[in-house]
């Protein structure tokens, strides 16, 4: 009864998100799937984020339990023969018992893009969220710098959400740009649901010069849901990658 | 009575091609299309490249005349509210009445995509061939730099071609890799229908060890259209860009 660790990259466009839900599909109900027919049983999946409808990911990692020994190798291949082409697992391997994709990490970084131009790039469309008019970018870095450090997030977390403790440790948050593109990087211990999509909609208001640079801080001293910025869109969202500690030997 | 010179991206999925058909969406009649919404009558638009169903576009120049009289910047506008979302007019500028985007053009630069790795990112799925295995790129490199200079590229034409003169300067031809990705490029002053493809699938059988480098020169100077490897796929191609003599004062 071995357990894996895979890590996996998918094109969110179309998919109804991570988790198995009543109609359409999921990355989530795609590997169950995969997995079924390879394993000849229900398997369930655990991911280490649960990936909103749209939203892509370069490096997600999930966890399950299979009946049969196979080699890491052989489960990439498999699996990949029984997944459509916009996922694919990149890698697998044996993991003790007790992993779990979720409890055990201790790092994630999300990656938002946002395309500021007046005429979006077509190979661009589904993986940016494309803002036009001019953005005052070095407002909106100094505002990002503001998330990191422990914080009560209710301020960004989704409405209507609930959920044992809103606090989340940011490690590192920081916006980039390259020509167009503006790229920003959030790296974790958590993430609350919409939170890292509510922080994005937070700084486009700071960079079109709705709001200064400070009031992003105070947003997210406030906990209060209703003063944050407007959600920005899944498509721009990727989830980058999915830290664990070093497994000392096991 | 302006001539416009426009630059365009797009992706070429799904599209017919760059030349219109009886059936099917053809970026040449989209723009028509386009123009015809704008000028209130009937315009032809004349691509520099006429890429094939599937390729795509980052730097496609395309001319036309238009009745009306407005700038470029207002016509970039006015067009893309009519495309759709996978095909953007980048720039546009008023040009002498003589201009002709494709009997002017001096130089044109493809670009060709090949991921070599057993799993395929599903964010290149669109843009690249996928060719897993091993792939002896250093002989890819030595082989395709044999195409430079001005040749009979008869033997990389499509088959059933009819052209007047199969002769064409290929001013450089280079193969770069990082990491699973293999880029090649080549530069010349025009290319026959398929020539592009019909060299990369010839150097992926050398890549395979199926050939030795020396022979794609030896197939070029055959001109023989039978001896060269197959067509590669449409989709692992971009024109990258198009350009013109400097217009003297113009």
């Amino acid at each position: 009864m071995p357990t894996f660790k895979i890590t996996l990259a998918y094109d969110g466009t179309g998919f109804v998100g991570w988790q198995r839900q009543a109609a359409g599909f999921s990355i989530q109900g795609l590997l169950e799937g995969a997995l079924h027919g390879l394993d000849q049983r229900e398997v369930v999946v655990t991911g280490a984020g649960r990936t909103d409808a749209g939203v892509h990911a370069l490096g997600q990692v999930a966890s399950f339990t299979l009946q049969r020994d196979i080699s890491g190798e052989t489960l990439v291949r498999a699996v990949n023969a029984r997944l459509p082409e916009a996922v694919r697992v990149l890698t697998a391997e044996q993991m003790p018992a007790a992993f779990h994709a979720r409890f055990a990490a201790t790092r994630k970084l999300y990656r938002y893009r946002i395309w500021n131009a007046d005429v979006l790039n077509p190979f661009e469309r589904p993986y940016v969220w494309h803002v036009p008019g001019s953005l005052d970018v070095g407002a909106m870095r100094i505002a990002a710098e503001a998330i990191a450090g422990r914080h009560d997030f209710s301020a960004f977390q989704a409405a209507g959400s609930a959920i044992r403790s809103p606090e989340r440790e940011v490690f590192s948050s920081h916006l980039d740009t390259l020509g167009p593109l503006a790229s920003f990087e959030i790296a974790g211990n958590g993430f609350l649901r919409h939170m890292v999509r509510n922080i994005v909609g937070s700084l486009v208001e700071v960079g079109r010069g709705r709001r200064p640079p400070e009031w992003l801080g105070a947003v997210l001293d406030s906990r209060d849901r209703t003063r944050a910025g407007p959600t920005a869109p899944a498509h721009g969202l990727t989830l980058v990658s999915v830290e664990y500690p070093a497994q000392n030997g096991s």
